[in-house]
């Protein structure tokens, strides 16, 4: 079998046909929607045909065969390399009318690929240096799923198509050093080195060596030139043998074959014109009508469907004859099991009577520890803070190089590549990663924990110093904006909790999603035990729920989230005490939870009551929740230098300001009312 | 000259001694504060020392003197570095009162170096790869004024101290690919070696070969041991002399002298105890109290003040000297006059009469060309898409490595880079620098636009195709939360001009900002010329203002930003034809300039009558404005890849659905005051 994988499918028809199909699907798809990029489809059409005739196993019948080869291509403005490629090999979804839909309202061929519109991607790739580096996560879950279950059930390579944008992108260099540390070895990467990018010559913004940087991150790195297909083809042989991961730099022309615009950076973005692609059928000997490719070659790419469907069945025996089946079932469809529910709400009831009193992100480790001891799948890390995050527990041997049977990363001070990893890793499916870094660099992974949101991945932000009670090391560590940046995000859960109850809640509802990625927004200092009442039901799941409710009828409402909640209560027993006002302290973990309650639950937790919201950050966003009577009490600025409870003290966020708030709001609320 | 700067000021003080004034004051100020990093500047305090002690210029009693050599401690944790030698050398704030004051409120000895908290901070760092990333920019500055006013007027080299999770950051990659690419050769970094990051040794995370990974970039790359002062100074040497910018690889051991945990990652971020604290004091002979620095010592530290106050009085008569005096005294002091503002008023005018209908990317890229035709102070560039954000003007030639005379960078495809390097070129001094890219990858840049606004740097993002309007390229280009995101940041001016009249307004006041970024959000699509009113007056300074108001009493009051005013007119339009409902349409290029108006104007502004804000983006943060009666019309998840018009439609940002919406809140609103 290995022989036949190797060898060319067809020798019938040259695979530089098989290429030019995919550069005129490219040039009539972009000229037709006048809207595109033809030139990096044209110039990698050579070398990918070789990857995909000779090497690539996928069945487009079942295109999400767990063991088939990854392709991801990394430059995603070439979509129509893809597209086309997915129609010739008989991707159910993409006949040709859906080509000639380019980019228009409903079509498959969305301008960059988007993971779970079309069959068959692996990835959504468009912002350039995340293929390369989500790759890597394919790769590290490959190698995980080898270790668990032998290369008889998992055995299958990583490809990537780059372009210089990747590669200068700077989650390229955390990928690659991370790749090479860990010896990747299935991972191979072609670079389209064609010296053009949209300013121009490359010349214009780099003198990088590409080889030997990557020889410098632990990689094999080879050069050919990628319109040769031996060439390739022999690169691509190396490569899979290699102990590294590789990298074949494809000398190449942007926009090979075009009349007169071949090599140049106009062919990069936009439609060559019908005069220029004239010219190029001629040039190209293409006497076929825009869309349509002649059986022979349709019946050439098919082939590569014929082996991948072949190399699918023979898997399927594999799998269906090994004891693991159901071991490997359960895992490959990430089914974490009823027990973590279980053990957590034990975990919840036991530390309320215990009453006990740690830092969210303690208690996060906590729950991991029950967590990870109930399930296999989860995968611990952190961008090199782990004894501050907290994110390892008792079951997290870490993974290296030389054994990937472990459950924890140590991803290095790389926060974008981590956030990459962990979607690449919950793309091919088998684990649940989990990664941590400090709340405020959530800034330096926004590209990766965009695309977890938009892709719709269970991934899990461990988030920790979640504010200026992170004290001593200042401004540049305490994240202000960085809620409101993580609750515009569309998708994505923003839990906050206030205690060990509502982490270990949380920790819940983020595992028990499918489609959408979570935030769990951590204190450094130690928070009480606020929870009253039995901890049977997931409070949290409602989003905003009533902590303390007034013990008659309410003068007022305190919002607040996570480490604030206890200075709401606070403010709330003092208020009572020395004033003889009746208040209710709402916690609201998630704010995207309680969007989904229904009105009237949204409006009982809410109150009639002038509210304020306090939350040791920006106001933005809270204005919604405040309502037209109410006030917010945080943060205006940037934070500062100081033991926390100084800045808190500093900024306002005491229960003697909120009670000073709340009584100049009830005379004002009142004197409004009586109008 | 040259021979006093390169031999140690002192002979009869070890510099041995001197660096151990470093460890002590690091270890004690750390054990006082019982927070903070004393292994990096223990580890480092010798190749530093040699740093100071023979090479750097600068002048305690100026310390802003314009060609002093910048220092950046890219590696911020070890801010005790810098504020022990600032005390040794004699900064007049940084008594041994602010040492022992580490980390406290009010202290100048913030926990990370942070600019323009204490005298010669040159940048804030913490965030780690960002000082070296900054000094990148700062030594592209230095090229261009030597280039404009010789190496008699500016002639001075930029030290970093960087640390492994400085080199293992992305951006790192991205900086030093631009710098080796620009031969950025009087940029020196010193590469903290020790071979440990927080979870332990590097070797957990990564296995580059970073002298390889160097010389790859075009660097210059050498390799010392760190504790030995002679191959220290030897190395610096040969980098002064080197044609390309320097990595000195200095190999240390974290934590060195300390008793018994010298080379341990324990001694990174913790105080080391008072026992191991006493153990070190008889280890290295230092018999002195904690806060002690002896005179002798003290004093040999002081002759670096001496040898730069010297150096900085021959640069004064220097320029004393020279005829360019005015001109450079001008252009240091970024001083861009008041031209720009008259040529700009006389713009808007002209374009008024002319009802110029353009994309306010194209009507951005107008204004610079009367910008930079004004001021030869302002530095533009892009990531790689200058042809996109069209921010390339006819007076801006590129810099390149053979001519810094330019004024155009091409970044790459380096988001994070340019916006660091744009950060340094305005911290050097003597520039205004502009960068563009799309508003979506604001995102990878998020890391160092934030300490834009935490320095409070007048730098300009430029952020073309900012929404849904981009059209093809689909939801990854396609911004959604990223106008929350800036607006979330504290001291960050977002603008969002509605056409050509706008722009030429937003572009104007970011010009007129001393200590506040601006972020300009621009169409990729045309928007016709809106403005009635005499352009005399800039508008667009109140942040809002009423730009079609009813004829009557307001029915309804429509909020709008961008490309949505036109939609908004033209729905108020529709309403008073179809429904004869009165409407006042708001432009509101500016939340931050209208929240400092005063309550009256805001007031009149925003109205009585209930309110639709129209933002083709996420609602978050919009009900501020909206008030209670009000609605939002904009985007509920993530886009799609269509035609920009089809977006509209399908989205409902449409004059019809927004006078549906009127028509209903007029009915509801009526009904409710009626209650």
């Amino acid at each position: 079998m290995n022989i036949s994988q190797k060898a060319p499918h067809s020798a019938t028809i040259a695979e530089k046909d098989m290429a030019n199909a995919i550069r005129f699907l490219a040039m009539d798809a972009v000229q037709k929607a006048n809207s595109g990029h033809p030139g990096m489809p044209m110039g990698m059409a050579d070398a990918v045909t070789v990857l995909f005739n000779r090497f690539i196993r996928i069945d487009p019948s079942l295109p999400d065969w767990p063991d088939r080869d990854r392709f991801v291509l990394s430059a995603g403005h070439g979509s129509m390399l893809l597209y086309a490629i997915h129609h010739l090999i008989g991707f159910a979804d993409m006949p040709m009318s859906e080509l000639s839909s380019f980019r228009q309202f409903g079509a498959k061929t969305a301008g960059h690929p988007e993971y779970g519109h079309a069959l068959g991607i692996e990835t959504t790739t468009g912002p350039l240096g995340q293929g390369i580096s989500t790759a890597v996560g394919m790769a590290i879950a490959e190698q995980m799923m080898a270790a668990r279950f032998g290369s008889s059930l998992c055995n299958h390579f990583t490809y990537v198509v780059a372009g210089d944008g990747c590669l200068q992108e700077g989650i390229s260099h955390e990928a690659i050093d991370l790749a090479g540390h860990l010896k990747l070895r299935k991972l191979i990467v072609l670079w389209d080195d064609n010296q053009i990018s949209i300013d121009g010559a490359t010349s214009l913004s780099t003198s990088m060596d590409q080889l030997a940087r990557f020889r410098a991150a632990g990689w094999n790195a080879q050069a050919v030139d990628g319109h040769d297909p031996e060439a390739v083809a022999k690169a691509i042989e190396r490569a899979r043998k290699s102990r590294k991961p590789s990298l074949i730099a494809c000398r190449t022309l942007i926009g090979k074959g075009a009349a007169s615009m071949e090599g140049s950076h106009k062919t990069h973005g936009a439609a060559l014109g019908d005069k220029e692609i004239t010219a190029t059928r001629e040039k190209l000997d293409w006497p076929h009508p825009p869309f349509f490719v002649p059986p022979q070659i349709k019946s050439a790419w098919e082939g590569v469907a014929v082996r991948g469907r072949a190399a699918r069945e023979t898997w399927e025996i594999r799998k269906d004859a090994t004891r693991s089946k159901a071991r490997y079932e359960r895992t490959i469809n990430r089914d974490i099991g009823p027990e973590i529910a279980r053990r957590l709400a034990r975990f919840r009831n036991e530390h309320r009577e215990k009453v006990t009193k740690v830092a969210t992100r303690q208690a996060s480790q906590m729950a991991l520890e029950v967590i990870n001891g109930a399930t296999d799948l989860t995968i611990g890390g952190s961008a090199d803070l782990t004894g501050s995050n907290l994110t390892m527990t008792s079951q997290t041997p870490a993974i290296t190089a030389g054994s990937f049977r472990g459950r924890y990363l140590h991803y290095g001070i790389r926060e974008h590549a981590m956030a990459a990893a962990m979607n690449g890793i919950a793309l091919h499916g088998g684990f649940v990663p989990y990664g941590g870094t400090f709340l405020v660099f959530a800034d330096y992974a926004r590209g990766a924990i965009r695309l977890s949101a938009l892709m719709g991945l269970p991934v899990i932000y461990v988030l920790t110093h979640d504010s200026i009670g992170l004290g001593e090391d200042g401004p540049t560590h305490q994240p202000i904006e960085h809620l409101a940046m993580l609750r515009a995000t569309p998708n994505i859960n923003v839990f906050r909790p206030a205690d060990i109850i509502e982490t270990a809640e949380c920790w819940e509802l983020a595992l028990a999603e499918k489609s959408t990625p979570s935030a769990l927004a951590l204190s450094r200092q130690a928070l009480p035990m606020l929870r009253e009442t039995d901890t049977q039901e997931n409070l949290s799941a409602r989003g905003a729920y009533i902590l303390r409710e007034a013990k008659g009828p309410r003068d007022i409402t305190l919002l607040a989230t996570g480490s604030e909640v206890e200075i709401a209560v606070q403010a709330a027993e003092k208020l009572r005490a020395e004033n003889g006002v009746e208040t209710a302290v709402v916690s609201m973990p998630s704010w995207e939870k309680f969007e989904t309650q229904t009105d009237a639950y949204q409006r009982r937790i809410l109150g009639g009551a002038p509210r304020i919201a306090i939350e040791a950050a920006g106001r933005l966003g809270w204005d919604r929740w405040i309502g037209p009577h109410g006030t917010f009490i945080g943060m205006q600025g940037f934070g500062a230098s100081a033991p926390a409870g100084e800045l808190y003290r500093h900024f306002g966020i005491t229960p003697k300001h909120i009670a000073a708030e709340a009584l100049r709001l009830i005379g004002r609320g009142r004197k409004e009312r009586r109008q």
